[in-house]
């Protein structure tokens, strides 16, 4: 496929997924009158919502990474070249910022926000090395095990980890970069993204290793769930 | 399929979505005495839910249209003449009506209350046109990645755009209409429906210049996520 | 297969599923400290989610009826003789019964409560009516169009409809009855039972006509979504 | 498949699951300001949500038991041998501590809390029973139904059980070791874990009986909803 659709394909489901992180984020905070508890269910089951619609309709055309570390995992398993690749980062960024910048206009905020958002410490490091490698642990299984269900798993996954990290899961640098340009409920310190994206980088390989020691000659998909046995 | 049938299905489902969404949103702001954001997240899910069973259940009737600008859409590429278009949009737009009607009576309001919630402004109409959009990418590419994932698809992008957009997205002319005969929590006034309708117009032109952009001799539908090489 | 069997089939899944309605009810009430909205959110869904495995792995057994309706509804068609229908309709109850006793047991609640919510009125009862039309269509047309789809089209409906209508959507004789023993969350004044029950018979003669309005020499089930063209 | 392997994706998985467990519950509390009501949504959502995607990528691994239950259960009909199902269970068991310390070093709290929240009396050890017979049902009757819904049939009857049991449904042993361990939302007093794991063997035992009452020479796989007729 001619790469110039691929990367129209990645900016499009980028741009709708920073839309949908920020968008959700502010009308979550201001229907509910400030409840941070509703505005993330709403923030998380939106995001979801719309990763397994854009994970479904432009996976056939890109891949559907969106996130620079999937691209670069691709990357080391041989599937785009280093040139593709660089492009493929390049239009995640600024699809991203465009993202934002949509966001914004849709709800009549200033456009250009830099964020103010304090996530920094052991602990939100610590969350985004494991929700990265959560990520990528379920999309390396997941086209393992059960292709056609990656835009539901993927969808699945960082609806728990917006839960069960401290972070709120960015897991993504091109979406931690420009939620970097939002004050709204997603924003994030210009400062800190720095170290939202080492972890993530080693979140990566930490799911690389992992994913190697499970590594199996695959066992028949129909067997989902039944105990295989060995004697 | 005799014509007939085929309205009575877009009928029925055209109603149907339209007395839940009016519906959940009443019982929505009633529960939770006036909490917006929990009675927008039970209007989303209700939506998305019934979306999900309607498109199921009456598309192969009718193809599941309850839009006039999918119905305009699919008219622009030959899947209907004109005169059966133009019966879909007259069944749709009068079929949305009944189904505010049918929410009032249920939960014993005035059959007839002249919209008075203020849906104005450049954000609202750009809101409008991104919704729109996206629906109709959501429709036209799941139409050729994978058609049985259509009725998931759409539920999951409504749901997620509910919450994105900062006009709740309605995205369809006959809900925008019918939603103009309420006052309760999904209602419109009467003088801002012009606004929202064209902006839909707009959407779905874009929709389907993007869609071109994306055109492609469509890849295996079985390896929906696997990244494609292109060396 | 053995009547008997399908007898404990049809128990089991009817005990479940008022087991859930009452007890995600109590649950939802206590957690939130009386915030109904918030509760019937968990009640809606809690609920969708056990008809979903429920209907799955109970539905090859006995039909996954649990609803007296629904089993009129297959002797109308044929599908079962009147002695099992009758034996069914008594399981069903009094399993629906048994099911409201265990929540209560569950949650240290009395036994016996005598309902005390009261539901009456035109609006309830057209929303009784309109809820089980829509269950039994939902089914009815979901058995011709997708049937493995059944499971969640029902649990998708049923959510739907506890929001769309007045009523929470009971659709279902035996769940109405077993209801009316609770004063809790989910329950109904006994005097309250028979019109909730006239309305859910009206409703499911309202949808066997609009089914038959429906009939058509059914279509390819594999194109569930794209407009089917009649020149 | 060679133990260690499985081993290995017992543990991710079992860890991953206390790690949402806990930390989804930690998260909605601080989030909502103390709501426990929002938070049991939370934590019902995001553990439904990680159980969907760990069955699917580890399921075909090591069988996704992440419960010592599962793994008698599993052990009885001769799935495992009994050394490996006490391998199974150590690491089980290990991993559940391991995941509970994740979520309190993701959260900056201290590592170890003796529980305090006290879970006792008979409404607690019947909903612990249930929860585990309604459990191993779904999994015993789901293999033999609709093996590839595995994953979604234990994420929806979870998600239902947190709410209808008045003990949010722990139904598992090493679960509920590890939640003894903490004093967040999802915590248990250790006093308290005997009693629990007493019952959910109990319900363990009448869901195989029940089972085997409903044990059929199995019907097509395909007619899932279909009443089937006997005459």
């Amino acid at each position: 496929m001619a790469l110039g659709r691929r990367l129209l394909a990645e900016a499009l489901g980028t741009a709708a997924l920073l839309a949908t992180v920020v968008g959700s984020g502010i009308m979550g905070m201001t229907l509910s009158g400030g409840d941070a508890g509703l505005a993330l269910l709403a923030n998380a089951a939106a995001t979801a919502a719309i990763l397994y619609v854009l994970i479904t309709v432009l996976g056939p055309l890109s891949g559907a990474h969106f996130n620079p570390v999937v691209t670069l995992a691709m990357r080391l398993r041989g599937a785009l070249t280093t040139r593709e690749a660089l492009a493929y980062v390049g239009v995640q960024v600024l699809a991203a910022v465009a993202g934002v910048l949509l966001a914004h206009a849709m709800f009549e905020q200033p456009l250009l926000q830099p964020g103010t958002h304090v996530r920094s410490g052991a602990g939100q490091w610590l969350s985004e090395a494991v929700a990265t490698c959560g990520l990528l642990l379920t999309i390396l299984l997941g086209l393992r095990q059960r292709p056609a269900a990656i835009p539901l798993l993927v969808a699945g996954y960082i609806f728990a980890a917006y839960w069960f990290t401290a972070s709120t899961s960015f897991a993504n640098p091109a979406v931690t970069l420009a939620r970097a340009l939002t004050q709204t409920f997603a924003g994030i310190r210009p400062a800190d993204t720095g170290g939202f994206v080492l972890a993530q980088l080693a979140g990566m390989l930490l799911a690389l290793g992992l994913e190697r020691g499970l590594a199996v000659a695959s066992a028949a998909p129909a067997a989902t769930s039944s105990p295989s046995r060995t004697t």
